[in-house]
């Protein structure tokens, strides 16, 4: 199944259906209000989901209507957690080159993983308002899975039986305060603003065998003012989700529709380019001995979309553009 | 006002206005479902629970009934985010040395701050299940604030304005787990399990002069298994509420419900005893070259109350034991 949401007046907005074409879309608010009360009842509501699914495929769903993901939401605009790993490697040994820091210990065995805000996450194509570009503006294209309810030391095959839904993300950082917050111990905060969702949050089924093992096996395309920016490949993780979701309920308990991320997507082939701005000024360093791409300015665009193999894009687009925060905006 | 939640069928609870004396309480759902909804409705809702909060007083307040803080839920049983600073420097500098972790730069001008999970508080009394006494089981008396809307980039007047209510939190900390999480520079995770909160949120002015320059001038008095541990002053916090919510708002808007908390209570006096048994133990090895405390066993008990120059514990008590997690059970 594929789901949306729409903006309403609640924080969690309302759920849409959203067919396997990606044409049409059906309200699903007689089954479900919204996508985390989906998750949070999903035993409950799944028949009456797949069934409607159905019929919108079928071209049968009463109500259907023409599918525009720029007017989505976050297909969780809140969720419960936001945790974010850092489960390629290779971004993050580049990382610890670009922002001059200490080795991770454990770093190949133990996941990395750090708690963003999950309050205020933002819609595809919805306008990503920061206070300053000196604080040096990136992107990160991630990919992220949607949990039921996981309790507490869950092992990693009870984490992955976990997982109701696949999201593609990104995952906002400012760079001139993330080296100093992470010199504090207390871990990324000033550092990570609102992150952004695809339009699409999708059942693992959608994807067929770019699902296995964990690891979402898809290459996600990234534009930057539509500009090739790189498209690596989402299988090369390093950890699957199995173990990132274990590494985060280890001392906790994780509610229905929390949501953990993979980390910026990075390949050590080259050739794959990059998933976020950092990564690329750091290759530069060291071809180069200093970076040549600029962080983002207000106005500039970013687009991402994982590709399938036959061409498609199964969680729809991101498509964004980094504005100056209006003081005083709540 | 003094406000308190039930717990029933939903994940907010259900609200009840609290008497001054602690002694009688009233629902006010008919007024707002649950504290979560009033702090978003404040302006609505405020004028009818004030006027419900002085029938309580006057003994007029029909279907009030006797208040039982064991019976309560965290005032928030869930909130949209808790960011929680280390702002009594003289804790800070101790736990340096505990963890024998680097300086955190700039500590004394800049607030360092975590983002834990909001999505699992637990109510005073409730037993509090962790995996595993290896972990380093401690606790941490602190003092937090709940507040409106903050936008992002508000000055630390305009954070202070939006100061809804306090709260009194226990941060139960793992520290086998701490160093390593600091280490990796993304932040306590696992060494940060659910935290616990005094049965009573109440309004600023509840507390008079005690509320004051942003901080809340109450001792906390720590007993753990029955026995003083500490009652350090909440007024000697080097960095206000004020600098702590505007530090969390420099890059992200802040949904109302967000609590911020202060960090371990600590006093360079160190006839105040401590807040948490990290910070004693690291005294015991400046002292003594080792530490004699040990950390918490399952069965262990701790008891936390701030007390008002009256004697009366604002707040109320937190009084819990540290159980072993049952697997599975989410």
């Amino acid at each position: 199944m594929k789901f949306a949401t729409l903006p309403n007046a609640t924080l969690d907005g309302r759920l849409i259906v959203v067919s396997t074409d990606m044409a049409r879309a059906v309200d699903a608010t007689a089954i479900a209000p919204n996508l985390l009360y989906a998750v949070q009842h999903w035993a409950e509501v799944e028949p009456a989901l797949q069934a409607l699914y159905a019929r919108l495929n079928a071209g049968q769903a009463e109500g259907a209507f023409a599918f525009e993901p720029q007017k989505c939401a976050a297909p969780l605009p809140r969720s419960p957690q936001w945790l974010d790993a850092s489960a390629f490697l290779n971004h993050g040994r580049l990382m610890e080159r670009a922002f001059n820091t200490e080795p991770i210990p454990d770093f190949e065995t133990v996941p990395v993983m750090y708690q963003g805000a999950s309050d205020d996450f933002l819609g595809p194509c919805d306008a990503v308002p920061l206070p300053d570009e000196a604080d040096g503006i990136d992107f990160e294209g991630e990919f992220g899975v949607v949990v039921d309810a996981v309790p507490m030391a869950a092992t990693p095959s009870e984490a992955l039986a976990s997982v109701r839904l696949l999201v593609q993300i990104n995952d906002w950082s400012l760079r001139a305060l993330g080296p100093r917050e992470m010199k504090t111990g207390f871990g990324f905060l000033q550092a990570k603003p609102s992150s952004s969702f695809a339009p699409l949050a999708v059942t693992p089924d959608e994807l067929g065998d770019a699902w296995h093992e964990g690891r979402i096996h898809l290459k996600l395309q990234v534009e930057r003012n539509g500009e090739r920016f790189g498209e690596p490949q989402g299988g090369e993780m390093n950890f699957g989700f199995d173990r990132l979701i274990a590494h985060a309920a280890r001392t906790r308990r994780l509610a229905a529709g929390c949501i953990i991320g993979s980390g910026t997507v990075s390949n050590v082939d080259r050739a794959a380019g990059s998933a976020c701005i950092a990564e690329r000024r750091v290759i530069e360093i060291l071809d180069q001995g200093h970076p040549v791409t600029s962080f983002m300015r207000f106005g500039e665009s970013v687009r991402m979309r994982a590709i399938a193999s036959d061409g498609s894009a199964p969680f729809g687009c991101i498509e964004q553009r980094v504005v100056q925060a209006v003081p005083g905006r709540s």
